[in-house]
This record gives structure tokens, sequence and C-alpha cells, in this order.
């Protein structure tokens, strides 16, 4: 199909409008490659695994939701350059969709807010918030582990019970969390979490998933719905954080 | 003694000319209680619980590492106002020493580096370059849990060798990570790692412990340096991040 | 009555949507104490006086137009420290109408406008613009002085006819006088009268009255209003402003 | 005398380069009419009062220390035009020297210092600060009311004793109270008092002259200090301030 | 005529609605003059020619396209000292009509547009866009100088066929130029033709005429339009640019 | 040689750190090719042309005043990803040299001024100023047109005898002519001439020539230093402006 015709399916899905101000210049057709696509792939970050990834597919281009170039350049650095080779020896189109995606119906924060099973979810600061069947924190914890299939962290007193969750895809701590305490929500479920947010956390809990998974899920979606209409793959590529766990090293100190 | 000489005791320890221009109006004397003080804590953070300890031990002095207010303001929230009663009704002085603590000689970085067990420590964008015995990218990782005594996560080839290490208390990858680049440093320590970051790393290996863990430990030589002049109590208060691994819970899916 | 119901009732008096963009957060409750308010005090300013007066008065909120921070702070100044202290420890909460106030319907200037007489007030770049009888600049200015209590100082040829007067509580002469060239104004009545004001004044005449004295009145009319739901004083607290003058000094020299 | 030369004369009493940041473009040669100067005029604004007087005495420049235009403009208001024309017309320069002239040794500071007899004067925030000998503070009010030759303020005990004092010509409360303050001086001596400069001024008294006495001084000064290489007089221009006195006002009302 | 009603009819003719935000002071009455008009100039420029010109002819306002002051100014420079007597001394009024007349109907882009016989014209990034009968690029540049009185450079293959122009008065290519590409526009014809858009021009053909008779007809109409209610003369007052022709020198090298 | 030895050369022939402000980030090497550099090729401006050439010469560095991107990009447009792709798939380094080599002893201006032979040249406010043998304004003209190879414009009485003279290669009159008025410059020679410097330019004659033209010599004689030390290729690439002159095109109208 062309290249025009794919964008306006992604603007259905995504439109630009929904974007934050600061996303200006950052969203849309970000390199333009061949004018037609027979095939589309789809993943979190344009990483040089992605793009090759996509290219050894057939694709024409790649959907992603972190843009190539966040600080506007007037260099190319070597690993730009990688990159940018990468996609333009392939003719492969990239096209970015960020906060227009998150705040989309059916976008980032729906399918978060889906995973944790929020009832009634509404727009809040970057994120959803809603009510789940009334549970402890730890027990919170631990269904988000095993929804988003990832280790997650908790503040907070881990038997306290909780039921309004307000849930921001990517890192949305500081924003969701000055909100929060003004209108009782007993967590927020985000990532990237720090000190300042702990220190600042009031008498809300905070449950922290990696970045990459809080996301993830909405990219593989959006590869499922256009795939009704080209063919298109989700590429996973998940950051490799391992971790050394202080209750084993302690036995050996 | 008199809370002047007192403070001049701290600027020689931390030279506020050493701070970050950022910090203007951050460090210092915060808010002045009584004019004589017999006894000083030391805390990482004026939390409520660092605030109490200190005054129930009779301090007439806390100084810590951040400051009560970032944000300057012109309301008084209730977190703010429950901090403000509780120092002003103690008559405690409030003290604060960050990137000036940070830079100084002795100070939060060279506490940490000292405790990798750096070589040859010199100042690097924000914290310390050095050198350790060559180790694999694991190794490192555990000896840094062993000493901090915390988990640590990393990201990078677990067998890869390194030797030339920058560490940063507190939140330092980006602006280490870009130099790090131009100057073949294996490994950046620091805290708060975000995905940004972890996408943008290059050949750069990375690992990161909590925020507390990497600024505290300056904070008890702090105190015990104090000690030699005034009675001084060093007031732990971490934060209390619970994990859900993975691992445990994949099994229960 | 709940602290909540009563800043309802300041709210419709003071709507926070007529303030100034400058004054975002430096009006509405500005410390918040006990959640029970018996009793109301009203001043201009947060003064020490006005602090204690309510207190002692058994107020358990104090209400007034100037705000206690106006620039914001990062630390706590020695003034400052004894304001939020006899505040705190005496429950008292602190609420704020500035601009909000002045704009409002029944506020500062039309207060201020209906002391000095004004007929068919308008709204007019910060105060009030109306007409008087006609009267000599002279007689306006014994008016003004007699009505607002103080003494007041006025630029202009004193046996000049005037009708069309401008009122602005607090400091207004720099705004208004621009504005009152081109629509014909005879007298700007104000505060803080500054020199390159007198000198830029071309045809206008300027009557300056001290900065309390044109805003007291106004909430001293807010005291009576509260006092119709909940037992409210107004604390009276001028400034000390004494006069050397001139005509008896120069017999001296 | 060439214009030339009378500039390098002026320059050499109120040297460029001591300017505040904020007089760039503000200072020196405003307008340059004949070449020639024959006699010069000096008055502390150029008001058309005193660009008449300037051309009636024959002068081809006119020395004022406020600027004729402020805020840079892109129109002639029609009382810059008049002021232009009588400027133009008559062939006047106007040269304009202000805070260099203010921080100049023998400038404006140092003779408003000089008129009070504060001894081992030294720079400080805007002004100057000595001491005098020890008097209460009325006794100093009506010092500087009789050395002034003009009525002044003043704010604090009147009978409390006084010797260290802080002198700022023009509107320098604000700034020099922020520092009186920290250096315990008893009283700052300026003019234009603001209401919240008395709300915030501690523990130290106010006394406070109008602008034009306070800075005129040192323009008669200039004159004479010119007339020495070109024969130059002094135009005394005060604004008109009429007083209405609270205590004769009260007994009729 | 008043000038008030000279200007009511002014500002029908080139609304100040429709000025670009950074004309903001910069259109209107720039120095107001004799209260009546008989007689009105009009020019591009308000240059000392013009200036005289005008009052020679006894008119009461100079109506100029550029202003006399484009950034503001604080001082008065020999030049513009030059011009403002010049028009003070003969009670000349000036007024200024810029980016509302460029984009009044009717105004300078309507009648550039209507010169080069745009058909269907439409407002087009500070110009208008609109059709040509199909013609060679050298065709057009043929024509554009035959109508607008002037010689003119061009970029682009001189055989090539075009038929969809944007005019744009003034200097005005770079803006136009980033949406000439995107609009499938042939040519831009402006003025002022700089390096870097010839270097970006891509595909888009470029026609440059000097900025004076781009504009210069439109100040003719104003005049034949006002001669209707007020005697009204052009005054003609192009720059002397003269050319040395690389032909002719080519062949002496 | 090594990409880095030879960027060490270059940086001898133009010292980054005599660069203008605003040229941080946009000077140095832009993008990094292979390692070894056998070929060097050197342009005015990376035209796809140039790029083109260097690659078929073999170059593997190609050096240009200007540089790729101007306004620092998020996106790639499809004129910048042709270039990047011709420079990516050749392996071609991009290098550019822009006001540290405008400003460098024996760099464009200096080129310039020699080539119009400038007398006891000196910097001047972004180019150099000198005096010529006295002639005409027209006699300076043709000289400039016959010694830079194009057709010039100018400004002013052509018999008017000269001899100061400024020259600015690329676009510097405003700059240059602000200055030449206090210095008693006769004559300002630089390109892209507009009509408000026209209108401004007082006493001072001007003179333009292409853009093109007053820089692609000094890359000539950069060319010819590299050649010394690697083989290195001039490509001339100038902006086809053609001209219609209204001369001609009068008789036929």
């Amino acid at each position: 199909m062309k290249v025009e015709s794919l964008i306006s399916r992604l603007e259905e899905i995504a439109p630009p409008g929904l974007a934050e101000e600061y996303d200006a210049g950052r969203i849309g057709l970000i390199l333009k490659g061949s004018r037609e696509v027979g095939r589309v792939a789809v993943a979190l970050d344009p990483t040089p695994y992605a793009i090759r990834r996509a290219a050894e597919d057939g694709a024409g281009m790649l959907v992603t939701h972190h843009t190539l170039i966040w600080d506007p350049v007037s260099r190319i650095s070597e690993e730009l350059a990688h990159k940018l080779r990468l996609l333009l020896d392939n003719g492969l189109s990239l096209y970015t969709m960020h906060t227009n995606y998150d705040n989309a119906p059916g976008g980032v924060n729906d399918v978060l807010a889906g995973l944790i099973g929020l009832r009634s979810p509404e727009a809040f600061y970057g994120g959803r918030v809603g009510t789940v069947e009334e549970m402890s924190l730890r027990e919170l914890a631990c269904m988000a582990s095993a929804r988003l299939g990832c280790s997650v962290e908790y503040v907070g007193e881990e038997s306290r019970m909780v039921r309004h969750v307000a849930t921001v895809a990517g890192s949305g701590f500081r924003l969701a969390l000055e909100h929060a305490k003004e209108n009782r929500i007993d967590v927020v479920l985000s990532s990237e979490l720090k000190h300042d947010v702990i220190r600042g956390r009031g008498e809300v809990a905070l449950v922290s998933a990696p970045h990459y998974y809080t996301e993830a899920p909405a990219m593989r979606s959006l590869a499922e719905r256009l795939n009704a209409i080209v063919p298109t793959v989700f590429i996973d590529d998940p950051p490799r954080i391992k971790t050394i766990k202080w209750d084993e090293i302690r036995e050996r100190v």
C-alpha cells in the first residue's frame, strides 16, 4: 500500500493532535523510505536490532513509540549514522507515535490500564485512574508483575488495602503523584521511580515496573491492529537488566 | 557551641563555592533554630522521622544532603508545615550541603569511589573516574552490592572484563555516559537508571544502585568527622523499597 | 464551621478566577491549620501583631489581603520562621485574597470608589473610574483625606476644577495614568506616588494616599460580611509613618 | 568648546563603565545638537521647563540625571515630540549621566552622604553606609529635613538611638534594606518608601525624603564643577507636591 | 480634514488587526503633527527626500509602508534627528501601514499579484499563490521585468514550463519556499534572494526583483485611492542600484 | 592518512575557538566516515553535486564552509536523506569550517581582502578594513567584478573618490555598516544587499557581489593548502543566477 494510506490509518489510531506540546516535531514520519509498503514492523524503540529485524522481514516501514532523534541535532553521531544507514539502505520509513498514542483511545495508557484491570478508567495526568477490587498493596504488586511479565518494586505498607489506582505508562510518577494526593488515590503505578518521589509520596503507595514493560504491550497491540490492513510484525526488544540481589550477597559478605 | 562556629566547620568540609549553580539558595542554613548547639544529627533527607529522631536526641542542628524545599514555595503544604513545626518547636536548625559536599574532597563522591575501591580517582562530570583491578562486569556488580549493602542492577555483557570505572553518587547516568563514550570508560555506576540511558549506552556498561545507598555513606562519614568537635549522631532512614521478583511470579502464572 | 465551607464563602466573595495572572500561587489557602474554624480574623497584612491578635481572639483562620510569602522561598528567614511558628502553634489557617478581591464586586476597589463617592463607577486598569460633583483639585484632596482618615499628597493646579476621577487601591499610578491620558480623566487617586510618574503625568492631576488606607477599608468591610456566618473581627494595624514638616524645620534652619 | 571635549570631561566625572547594566543605551549623548557648546545647563530631569530654560540661557547642551526615553520607543508620543522639538530647534545636545554618576566618586551618593554627614562612608548596595554621631531617630529625621530642604517621613521608634546609617539617593529602600538587616545597620535613608518595605523592615528604621531632594544636590554640584571649564547653570525644577494634613482635616470631620 | 477622519479611512484600507504580531507598535500614527490635513503624501519609505517633498507639497501627513523606527530606540541618532526635525518643523504626521497593508484586500500583495497576472489568487504565507498561463521560466521572468519596470534575477531551468506561481512582496523567499515545496508550486517570486535559499530551493524556481519594485506599486495605488477624499500625491524614490556586468568586464580582464 | 591527523591540520588552519558563538555545534566533524582518508574534496556547500563529485573523485572527506544542517533537526527531510545517503554509502566524512575560517589568518576574509587589494587590512566586525589607492566608486566596483569574476551592484555616487574600504565575505552589510559610519569608512563591500541597508547607509557607499563569489576563493585556497599534505581537489559549484536586464526589456515594452 502507499505510505500515505498507511499514515492515514496510523493517524486514525493515534491522532497527532493528541500529542503533548513538547512532542512537536518528534512524531509522525521521521524519515521517508519507499513509497510502497508491503509489510510493516512495530517496536518500542528504533534500536539497531529492531531496524535490522524489520529490514530482514521485508518491512517498508518501522513504527515506534520512541523517536530516533530526541534532542534536535546539527551533527550526525556515529550511533545515529549507523541507524540512518540501516534505514536508508533498506528503504525503510520510520514513523513515530508517542504521546499521541499514549493519550489515544485504545493507546498506551488504555492498554496498560486494561492489563492491570482498572474499572471505569478515566484520563489522569498522563495516565489513567480507576478502581480495582480491594486487595493488599502486595497483592496489587504481584498482580502487576504477573500481568506485565517483569519484576516490580513497590513502596508502602504491604498489607494496606488499596482500591483507587492510577497507572501511567512510561515515566510518570512525579506529575501523577502530585494529583494523587489531592484525589485520595491509594496507589500510583508507573516506571522509573526516583528517590525524591519516594520521599514526597505522603500517604500514596507506589508500584514501579521497568519502562519497557509498561509500554511494549501497547505496541504489540498496535501490530495486531495494523495486521488487519497490512502484514505486520511486532519486534520485542526488552533491555536486558540483570539484578544482583542483596539477600544473596549479604550472606557472602 | 555557637551555630556560627559549627557552620564555619561545615563550610570547611563542604565549601559553598563548590556547589553547582542550580543549588543557589538551596544550600547552607535553611532554617535557624537555637543559637547554641550541644549536639548534632546528620541524615540524608529531612524526613519527619529524621527530624523527630534528631529532636529526641537533643540535637540543636540537623545536617542533611537534600534540602527541605527544592522548588521555591509561596504556600506551605501540609507536609512542609508538619516538618516545619517539628523543626521550629524543637528549636532545630536545618543545614544542607548538597553539590558542594558532592564535589568536596572527602565528600559524597570521594566516599563512594573509596567504597568501590577506585584507584587514582579523578573528578569526572559530577562524579569520579578511576580504575579497578580487572574483573568481569558481574563481579563488579557483586562487589558494589556487597560494599553498598543493597541490591544493584546492571546492563551489559556479564562476562565482559572491565577496568575503567566512573562512579557518580545520586542520579548521574546521563551526563557521565555522554563523556564515558568519548573517554573509553568501561562502566558507569550511578543510580536511577532510565530507559533512554540504557538505549543510548553504546558500548558502556551500566551499574545502578538505589540513590540512597550511593550517598548515605558520605553522611555517615560526615557524622564521624563532626563528632570530633561536637557529639554527633547519624540517623539512617533508607527508603523501604520492596521487590516482587519475576522469577518467582513466573512460576505461579 | 469546616475550613472548606468557609473557603467556599470566601471564594464567592473573591472568586480566584478574578485574580491577575501574577498572583498565581499567591492567593487562597496559604497554610492550613485546624479543620474546624469557630472564629475568623481579618487584617490587611499577616504581621506578627495581626497573627498574635488573631490567636488571642481564638480565631481558626486569619484572612489577609497581602500574602505571607511574595517571592517564593527555598529557605525560611528568621522573620518568616517567627510568623510561621505563631501560625502553626495556634493552629491558624492563613487565607489570602489579593487581586481577586481587588477586582471583585464589592471588593477593594469598589469600597475605595464608594468612599470617594464615585458615581457610575466602571472598571479601569486595576481600579475604577467615575465622576464626582465638580470641585477643585484641592477640595478633592481634602475630601479624600477626610474619608480615608489619613494625610494625602497631590500634584496639579490646586484650583483646577475636576470631575472625572480614577481611583486605584494600592500602588496603581503608572498603569492608570497611561490610560487616563487617553481617556481625558482629570485625576488619578492611588498610592505610592513615584517621581517618574509625576514627571510623566502630562495634564492629569494625581492624589496619593498611603497604601494601607486605600485598602484597609475593604478588609474591614470583609470582616463585616463574614460576621454574618461566623464571628469575625477586623484587626487594624496601620504602619506608623511619622512626618517631619519642612515648614516647621525651615524656620529653625 | 567642542561637544567632544565636553563629553570627555563628563566621562571623567561619571565614567560610563560605572553604570549599572540596565542603563545600557540610556546614558551618554542621547541627542546631538550643535558641535560647539558655549554654555551648559544642568537639571535633574529633561522637563519642558528645563529644556526651555536651557535654551533661553543660550546653552548648547543640557546635562540631566534622568534620560529622555526610559523604555525604548518606536513611536513618538506628543509629549516626547514636544520635548524633541524644543531640543532640535534650539540645537541643544542632551547628555545623561545616571547610575554612573550615582556610583562615581563625588557623585550622587557621595553628595547625599556628605549632606547627611556620614563618617567613613563606603559603597553599600546602590548607596553609601557610614556612621553619624549617636542621636535619636527623630533627631536624624529632623537633620535630614534641614539639610535636604524638604519634609521627610520616618518609620521606627522615634527615641531609638541610631548610629549606623545607609543613604541611597533615589529609590533604593528594597535592596538596601535586605542587606541592612544582615549588617546591623540602624537606619536606611532613601526615597519612595513602599508599604511592603515598611512591613518587611524588621528592626531597621527608615527615613524617606522625596526622590528629587536626594538627587538634585548632586546635579547642583555638577554644575559647579563644570563651571570651571565652561559657563554652566543649574536649573532647579522640583515637583510641586502639596500635602493635606490629616491632623488638620481630622478636626473638621 | 481632521487627522482622525483620515486615519479612519486608512484603517478601512489596511485594518490594523491584519498586521503580523511583530509589527506591534510599528504601525499606525507614528508621529502626530497638525490636527488638520489638507493634502496627503504617500511613499514607500520615510526618506529625507520623501519628507522634504511632502512638506514642499503642503502635505499634513506622510503615509509610508516602512516605519521610521524599526528597532525601538532610547537615543536619537543624527539621521533620526534629521528626519524628526523635518517632520516636526513642518507639522507633518507620519502614518505607517506595513503588514496590515501587505495582507489587506487590494493591498501590497494583491497589487503585486495583479501586476503579474495571477489567476484565482489566494493568501499564501505572506503573499499570494495562483496560476498563470503556462509559459517558460524565462518568459515569466521577462514578463515580471516588464510589468515591475526593473531588472530581475532568476534561478532554475530557463526552458522549464511553469504555471503555479507564488508572489510575495518584500523579502519573502524563505517562508514561501518552505511551503511551495509541499504544495508543488513551480515558482516563487519575491525579493532579496539569499544564497541559502537558492541552495535549499529543491525543485522550485525562484524569481527575484528588487524589494522596492515589489511594493511601490501598491503605494502608488494607495495614493490614487486616497485622492478620492483628499488631494494626495505619490512620491517615487527608488534606491539607485547600479550594476557592473560580468559579461562586459570579462572581456576586459 | 587518519581522519584524526587531517582534522588536526584543519584545526590549525581554522581554529574552532575563532568561531562565532552561534556556530556552536555547526562546525567541525559533522559526519564521520572511513577512518582512513586518501583524498580530500573541498567545496563551499555540501550540495548533492559536490558530494557526488567528491565520491567519484575517491575522496574520504568533504570539507565545506556551510554546514549540512543549519537549524537542528529531529526529522530527516527527503533532501537531507538524499545527501546523507550519498555521504554514508561512500564512507565520506563531512567537515565544516565556517566563522572560524572566516576569522582565521589566511581565511575567508583575508582571501577576499587580498583579492580586492586592501592595504594594511585589520579585523572589522566580521570582515576586514583597509585602504585602496584612491579611485572612484565605479572604478572600485569594476575592479571587484574583475577580481571576483562576477557581476556586482553598487549604491552611491559613482564618481565619488574612495579610499577606506571594508570587505566582509558572505552576508555582512548590516553589522559592518553600523560601524562604518562611526569610522568614516567610504565603502562596504559584502553580499546580499537588502533594502533597509540601502535606506540606512547614510554617507557610506555599498558594493555587493553574490555570496558565492565572496567566499569560494577562500575554499579554493584551502584546497591548495591541503594539497600539500594529501591530494585535494576544489569542486566549483556556483549558483546559476540569470538576469533579465531592464535596459533590454524596456525597449520592448
